[in-house]
């Protein structure tokens, strides 16, 4: 495989991190926008991103929640009210102090300090307290309950190294809220989000997760419980790639969210929130792309197909053309993963060659060729991005099928694409979870001997609090480490615990994490 | 009809600004949410969106035009290069000064003077200089060209007096930009976006519009044309539905969006843009509401069909319930419209006929109610929200159909529907638009004698510019009367100019507008 010449100029094994820029930009994804934190999201990195918010919100609709919209400004005095939320947020946030620009009188603007705002606003860094107001608003009676509602929108949180996709000011995300009338309610509510994030990040994105609790220290402030999905990146390192949280009656009793029982008892709703964010998209390319950029799982490629037509400037052109539209139609009346083949005839000027690195670079698919010859024969010339090379001549995997066995197959072919991603990952990320450590030394002892490709370590533990998990958290801390989450689908503990030595109460997955 | 026990407090004929307040409140879309001039979409007025964004969004793909977004924010510097945009714009931003807030030792918060941002950031009031930037960079070679790009985002534009969806400091909309080789290109562009709202608001929002050129004195800053949708309201005022600009290269050459032609000679290119908001919102409700809320457009309904259970608390509720879920899923299986049917069965507590006016209030375009007799029959119960009274009985015009009548005709009753709330605003508006005036003073007494409900007059004119159509337009101020367009598909002009007495060379609609 040495032989292979590939589409990027780092590997993944000699820079991870210079890889991951790199198939941002081979891709076409995005860019730096000039503005501080801020990235553009360019037409195919935007264009996952709305397939993945079209699935997501199928999910979200299905259970019944229903979308709003909430002001992008929040008064300062939602963020006093909840001071535990403000150190949650590092008080890193926009902050909006005037309402007008006018000429400074040397060819410049300044904000005209006549349009001072007598309270300055800030831009939303998540909509919880205000959403809190209103749903306190919206909730008299247990009538009114579950109230389920979520919210699509950008959200700011300033950071001072960013990276795009992974930590960005500005980033794309949503919010569920839920008010519930009982505590059961709100956490089967609970686990349901975070079972709607296992699916749609499994089954949409392929990529495989572990879902379970966050340990205390990792809870979301004013949060009782706080559950996570963690996938692991191609470096060996975590991913939280989304959360859910049961919030008791805390953020009720803070926000005032109450309600009338079927007695006339005024009560306050137990709560719950979960979210996900374009940050996803940050963990498609760390699992799914390869030395060549990026692969994108079928469900949520913009284009599932491209058809490339070689062109010649040749009068032939036009039956090459006319074979490819036909060729085109015939693949767009399919359907795969239940919905229609989403196929692009890319009739930009340019060599099919060197258009074919390009889509392979942002990892469509499928692409295909084709040319008068095969035209002639009734074929067209195929690659399937996730097998693109011939691993024993180290050469382009191409076939060759016949135009109707091709079109008719590619429902079955972009499923098996899809599969064959999840699996993929799911195969390394099993292979690079070690079990059965039992002695903190051979922690140590692991992360310094696997550098390139640490994985993660499953260990059982006494779940500590207080004090005793701080020394945890600080011993993790000095190995660059982090609990990621107990597993929800994990064994029960049968050892000690490996930081205390005491009977251990649970498993728990340690990592070094994005 | 004079018997007829309305839904709402307020009539359209009484206090038309008051009755649009109320519907926006008793169809439950939207909210003021404390943060000045920021509005809350609920969720059946974000629902509306929705369906809007996504017919609207599928028109903008079919095109061939691609999906971005760009940052929240934009350096001043890119309002100080283009000072005629910031006069457009009135100046009014919010304007982000600090990053960081921190106790102010009093137990409030306050932005960090330790945080002041070296240049403050604006908030985009639209992303069209940030997307000139990218155009700038994206375009090199006439390869690159068309480049036709779309975002949909909030805005924010400071506003003192607000209205909800029509005028409000943040809103959601979406930009269009293109960017061509020639002016030929890009005026056909031009003319296929404004063909596209044309379509969309007609066909799916079922507003009947006016298309056509603006007059100078109303293009946008820097456009060589604009051009836009114009919809009557039930108070005879139009609004402003969509604008589609023909640039020519000034935008090109603010922003430096360039391009090498076939024979190595840089070019600029010539650019569109195009624009529609979430204020189209507030069109359907001007124009389909009734004395009884509101009446959503089948297509653009987040329910067409909602189902009421009319259940007693006894043991046959069961059955109820299992012969409404029949229904219901009967219902969800057909297709109308080009969409699978969307339909509700409504199981929240209350009563259905409670429930009923909710729905009726909120415009769902068909409420079928099922009790037990109505299942022992094999029947429902059904209203259309169109056509809600029996205008002889005064009563509710409900029918009685069978069931799997009902099923297998719920098809072209959506179809109907949609056509009827189309035609009846196309008849309303065709009617009070007044052709034949050709004296200033018929113009006066016009709207003098017509307070209510003024509607429309086509004049001829003489195109004047510069200081005659100032005053032409300060004329028309007097009377609160601006031009709307000169109508695209209208008749040529045969007379003389109102205002100049010249020969006239167009027809121009004058009204009192939004
Ligand atoms: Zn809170
Ligand atoms: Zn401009």
């Amino acid at each position: 495989m040495s032989n292979i010449r590939h589409a990027l100029t780092v590997k993944r094994e000699d820079d991870f991190a210079k890889w991951y820029q790199e198939v941002i930009s081979a891709a076409d994804m995005a860019e730096e926008s000039g503005v501080r934190g801020c990235m553009v999201f360019k037409p195919w990195g935007y264009g996952i991103w709305e397939r993945v918010q079209r699935l997501m919100d199928d999910r979200i609709k299905e259970a019944g929640v229903q979308n709003c919209y909430f002001p992008l400004f929040i008064p300062l005095a939602n963020f006093e009210r909840e001071a535990s939320h403000v150190d949650g947020f590092a008080k890193e946030m926009a902050v909006v102090t005037h309402h007008r620009l006018i000429a400074d009188g040397k060819g410049g603007l300044i904000p005209d300090p006549e349009a001072k705002l007598e309270e300055p606003l800030v831009v939303r860094p998540t909509s919880e307290t205000i959403i809190g107001d209103a749903m306190a608003r919206w909730t008299q009676s247990w009538r009114d309950l579950p109230l389920m509602i979520n919210q699509w929108a950008n959200v700011v949180r300033w950071e001072m190294r960013t990276r795009m996709f992974l930590r960005t000011s500005e980033f794309l995300w949503q919010e569920g809220h839920t008010a519930h009338a009982d505590k059961q309610e709100a956490l089967e509510e609970t686990h349901r989000a975070l079972e709607m994030y296992r699916a749609c990040v499994e089954e949409d994105l392929a990529l495989p997760v572990i879902a379970g609790e966050k340990p205390e220290n990792e809870r979301f402030p004013g949060a009782d419980e706080t559950w996570s999905i963690e996938a692991m990146m191609q470096d060996g390192k975590a991913l939280q790639a989304g959360t859910s949280h049961y919030l008791g009656t805390n953020f009720a009793k803070a926000a005032g969210i109450q309600y009338q029982d079927r007695e006339g008892t005024q009560k306050f709703c137990h709560t719950t929130s979960w979210g996900t964010s374009t940050r996803m998209i940050g963990g498609v390319i760390m699992t799914h792309g390869d030395d060549d950029g990026l692969r994108v799982p079928p469900r949520i490629a913009p284009f599932q197909v491209v058809i490339l037509p070689m062109l010649r400037d040749k009068p032939e052109d036009e039956a090459t053309l006319a074979y490819c539209e036909q060729v085109r139609a015939g693949i767009a009346a399919q359907f795969s993963l239940g919905e229609k083949v989403r196929v692009l005839l890319d009739k930009t000027p340019g060599k099919a060659s060197a258009k074919r690195w390009d889509w392979v670079r942002k990892g469509a698919p499928v692409v295909i060729e084709i040319g008068s010859r095969d035209m002639e024969n009734g074929k067209v010339a195929a690659i399937r991005r996730d097998k693109l090379w011939n691993p024993e001549t180290g050469k382009l995997a191409n076939s060759f099928p016949q135009r109707d066995e091709f079109i008719s197959g590619i429902s079955d072919l972009l499923e098996d694409i899809q599969n064959s991603l999840y699996t993929e990952a799911r195969d390394r990320r099993d292979a690079n979870i070690t079990r059965g450590v039992t002695e903190w030394s051979e922690v140590t002892e692991f992360y310094k001997s696997n550098g390139k490709y640490p994985g993660w370590i499953e260990v059982q533990w006494s779940k500590p609090s207080g004090a005793v998990l701080e020394k945890v958290v600080e011993q993790l801390k000095e190995e660059k480490l982090t609990i990621r989450n107990v597993p929800r689908d994990g064994d029960d503990a049968d050892g000690t615990c490996i930081f205390t030595g005491e009977p251990a109460v649970e498993r728990i997955l340690i990592a070094r994490a994005y």
